[in-house]
Parts: structure tokens; C-alpha cells; sequence
């Protein structure tokens, strides 16, 4: 497959590794000079039969590729759209942003625009690291057993979604089918609040040295993604503030009522039930994996899989059934 | 020095191991027959000049000692005071009790109504991991470089304080000075907090299966410390009920402004400077060691040590002065 990666950060640049490594033809661009020249060199010294290019413009990465994948930060999708219609780019096109409804309500409106219809856009999300970034920290097996969103919606064309489907199960990630909408609130509950509490507790510490020198594993933990960039938080939570704030306010409200328990008359056992749901819904985590079955690949039995938490492994090569695995239940 | 350990999970246990094997002469009782038979068994195996002695009642630990260390849980704390009482114990005591004020309390109250007055109490509370529990998860070790605070009140005699100073830093552990007081609040901060946070993180996945898919790095360290009984949360957060109390307003203020801030005209710009100062306490701590420095052995030169979050890691022989560490100013 002729492909294009726009953006060559840790997301991109693992993509422009992993797939030369599988074996297709693969085309990247970074808006950054300096970036692009690390990529040319990487490229020089990769094995011979997984190498890529680098291109100087996005229309010439674009040109020959059947697929472009967006790597770039929410902020810079629109000029990147912009000039993907500049380059009458007509292919199949997803990204890899970190919230859906956006980038699907940006490609909405600058295609319009467009005199030539794209093939299709299928929104996605690698669930991968995030320790290091930038080019230097790329790696083809980034997404190994990674969840991977590949966003479902009633007008996506369901053959656009199993090629790409097909794509990344290629690449050992699993294909976590369902929505824009659905995908935002959930990442609002298991990543961005996370990063809100995270840096609420870090600033707890501040002019408490004597609680800075006693703080030990909970506290490390609990602030560890505390340490990104507050630009990458910002535009994280930002992004996907209409999903984030009602999950905000609903732990709010727990975290509230926990206060009216701590004045209660023996809160060492008025908490115990306070606890336990969450204390429950941590110690089941992760769910472990079901059998793996064959289901048809049709949209409504793939939305079904999605909202149950399950996901795909893989794509029959004639597009009728696709190998899935649901969580196990709990006994 | 003849050292009885009450108490012997993970803490007791480990405290037991380590003083046999730095050449004191031990004393073990457990309430649970289990663990004391468990506790001797492992003893006929220990190496033979590192040997432990297991008792049946407290009375008998406690009987040859002129050390005593409650290593039970904060409900537990009350009985064997009474015991101690009931043996004409007039030794030396310490605790390692997560919060230090309620047992301040307890033990004023309950030894006013013993004959013999006590040698002196001081309150003590290892920062020292807890992933796992019970004597089985014993390690001699568990000690070295853990920050070990010991409170210095008005009224504690400095001479008990220091005895115990010097025998924990010949463990290898960083002796904190600071009151039961400041010791609550402090970590109200970095360890009660954190539980009630990641708790709440966690149940935010319940009934949302997708979640708990996509839930990577983020999730699970937020909310690592959930999965501690819900017994022992309770415990240790119910039992520091009035220091957590406030704190837990301070972050539920910070998080609704931030809640604000979601519904700003430009959140991924607005909430940046919300983010700043939390990430930027994350991004310093721990602080770096400075040079180790020696000091007078006072009690009002220690308070103030403790309160800039410094440490000691040693106690002259002559009990003049010593050794302390403050963290190292950031340039």
C-alpha cells in the first residue's frame, strides 16, 4: 500500500517504521525541517527492505498515496486538511489525535470546500505511550497489543474502515470499533481526568516541603503524568472539554460526598462503602480476554463488539468476517 | 538493646528481621497464632547470630524490654496499650501507625491511669511500601532510604528521641523530625489523598466496558493504590479524618476551577497556567540531596529541619549532635 504519515513525532515516526517494516511503500513529512532531516538519515540506515522517504511538502507525500495518516497535534489538523485539498488529495485519509469529534467535525468542514470528494475519513487513536516523544523515540512495535480506536459512524463507508482495520491489526494492535462521540467520553474517564487529578495532587505539595520529603509510592503514581508538557495536557483536556467536564463534575460529586463521610461520626467505617465500588473496578482491571470468535463485518455487530469493550484482531482477507475477542466475564 | 515488636505484618516483621540481624536482642508477638507460628518457624531458620524470639502474650515480649514497638494497625492500638499497662511495662515505647496524633491521644489517655509512668512515648511512622502484606512479606531491607518520621513534641524527652534516632538510622533509614501534628497534615497530602483520588478514578470506569479498554499508563498508575483493601483505606484516611478534610476542599477547589476552565471561550489555551504550577512540583520532586551537614542534637534545630523537609541519617555516639540533610535549593 502507498502511504503517507504527516507528522513524525513518537506516534508518527513509529508508524513510519512499523509499516516500512511490514512492507509498504511509505512517504513521510514533518513540518519541521530539523525533524525531517533525523527521518532521512534514520532512513539511510534502516535495513533495505524497510526503508521510507521523506518528502519536503505534504502535496508530495500525499501525491502517490492511497492512504494519508494525520500525526499531527488537534491545532495543527486544519492546515494540514487545508493543504491536502490544496493538493486535490482524493484518498482514504484517519489520523491519530487524541480526541474524535474535532478532527471529524474539521475534516467535515474543510472538504467541503473541496472539489474533489475524499474516498473516506476513518478517525483513530493508538491507546500507546506517551513517556518520550518526538522522532528520536520512535519504534515500530509501539503499538504491539495497543488499543487502537477506529471510529465507526453511521456515514463511515464500512470497506474504508476494514482496509485500515486490516492495516493496523497488521501491526498487533488491537481495532477497538466505535464512535466519535462515544470514544471522547470515554478517553475523557481513563485519560484526560487522570491528568487533571494527577496535577491537582502534584500541587498539594507546593510550600510543604516537610510533605514533599515524606511522599513515597501513592504519591509518585497518582502525579506521574503530572510531568507532560501542560501545553500537551491543555490541549488534551481542551480538546475534548464538552466530554471531560461532566466526568469532572460526576467525580466531583463522589469526592464531595467522601468529605461529608470523612465529618461523619466513625469514618474509619462510613468509608468501607464509599471504597469499594472503585476499590472492585480496579482490582477486575484489566479484564482478561475472552476466547476469539469470527463475527461478520458488518457495522452494527462491530458497534456491538466496541461498546461491550471488546476488539478485533484481524480482518479476513475477503472482508467478510473479522477474528474478535470480547473481555472475559468475571465468574 | 532488648526490643519487643508487637504486631507482625509486613512492618512489625520487617522490624523484627532487621534489628536481629543489627545484632539486638528481639522479642516478637503477633495476636494471630498463625503468624506467630509462622514468625518462628522463620526464625529457627535464620541465620543463627540474627536470631529473633517469638512470644504468646504481650506481657511476655514486653517483659525484658527496654524498647516497645506498637507495629499494629490503629484499631489494634488501644489493646495493646491496655496490655502494657496490665504488665507494668515503664520502657521506652514508639508505634509506626500511619497517623500520629490519634495515637498521641490514645496513649496519654490510657497510660494516665497506669501506676508506673513510662520511660517516654514517641511516635514513629516508616514511609515504607506496602504492595504486599503479612509477615510473609517481611524484608529486613524494607527500611533503607525510607524516610522514618519520629515526633518531637514540646514534651518528648530529647534523649528517648534521639536513642531512637540513632537505632533507625543504623537501619539505613532518613529519620524525619517533625510533630504528630505537621506529620498529619503532611501526609493527608501525599498518601491519604492519593487514595481517595485514584478510588474515585477508578469508579469512573464502572458500567463503561469501552473504558476499561481503552484505560492505559494514565489509568493504571492514577489508580494503583485503589486496589489496597478498602479496610485499610478506610483505616488510615478515617483515622487522619480532620487533616484530610481540608485538604481534600483545597483539591476540590482546584479541580472545580479547572472544571471552569473546561467551559472558557479557549480551554487548550486557558487551562495551561492551571496546569503550570502542579506540573512544575511534579517536575522537581524528589528533590535532589544536598550535602550532608552536622548539627546540634536540638529539639528546636530539629523541628526546623523536619519543616524544610530535611532528614537525618545519623546520631553521635555522645548524642551532641547530628548528622542531618537538607533537600538542595533548586538553582
Amino acid at each position: 500500500m502507498d502511504i503517507a504519515v504527516i507528522g513524525l513525532g513518537l506516534i508518527g515516526g513509529s508508524m513510519l517504521r512499523a509499516l516500512a517494516s511490514a512492507g509498504h511503500s511509505v512517504l513521510g513529512y514533518d513540518a519541521d525541517p530539523a525533524t525531517r532531516a533525523t527521518a532521512r538519515t534514520a532512513a539511510a540506515q534502516s535495513a533495505r527492505d524497510s526503508r521510507w522517504q521523506i518528502t519536503s511538502t505534504v502535496r508530495d507525500a500525499a501525491n502517490a498515496a492511497s492512504l494519508v495518516i494525520m500525526a499531527v497535534p488537534l491545532p495543527a489538523v486544519p492546515g494540514v486538511l487545508d493543504e491536502l485539498v490544496d493538493a486535490g488529495y482524493t484518498g482514504l485519509l484517519t489520523d491519530v489525535t487524541s480526541v474524535k469529534g474535532p478532527v471529524r467535525d474539521l475534516v467535515r468542514t474543510h472538504l467541503s470546500r473541496s472539489a474533489n470528494p475524499l474516498a473516506g475519513y476513518v478517525g483513530g487513536h493508538p491507546m500507546a505511550g506517551r513517556e518520550r516523544s518526538g522522532f528520536a523515540a520512535a519504534d515500530p512495535h509501539l503499538f504491539t497489543q495497543c488499543a487502537w480506536v477506529l471510529c465507526l459512524e453511521e456515514t463511515t463507508n464500512l470497506s474504508d474502515w476494514l482496509e485500515l482495520a486490516s492495516l493496523i491489526t497488521s501491526l498487533g494492535a488491537r481495532v477497538v470499533p466505535t464512535t466519535a462521540d462515544e470514544h471522547d467520553r470515554a478517553v475523557a474517564r481513563i485519560s484526560h481526568l487522570p491528568h487533571l487529578l494527577a496535577v491537582a495532587l502534584a500541587a498539594t505539595v507546593i510550600d510543604n516541603p516537610l510533605a514533599g520529603t515524606l511522599a513515597a509510592g501513592s504519591f509518585r503514581d497518582g502525579t506521574r503524568v503530572a510531568g507532560s508538557r501542560p501545553e500537551l495536557i491543555a490541549a488534551m483536556c481542551g480538546g475534548n472539554a464538552a466530554a471531560l467536564r461532566p466526568v469532572l463534575d460526576e467525580v466531583l460529586d463522589a469526592l464531595d460526598a467522601a468529605g461529608s463521610l470523612l465529618e461523619s461520626k466513625d469514618p474509619m467505617k462510613s468509608l468501607v462503602p464509599w471504597l469499594r465500588p472503585g476499590h472492585d473496578a480496579r482490582s477486575s482491571w484489566p479484564t482478561p480476554a475472552g476466547d476469539s470468535i469470527d463475527l461478520p463485518a458488518k457495522a452494527d455487530v462491530l458497534g456491538r463488539l466496541g461498546r461491550v469493550g471488546g476488539w478485533i484482531i484481524g480482518v479476513a482477507d475477503d472482508r467478510r468476517t473479522v477474528t474478535a475477542v470480547r473481555p472475559a466475564r468475571p465468574d
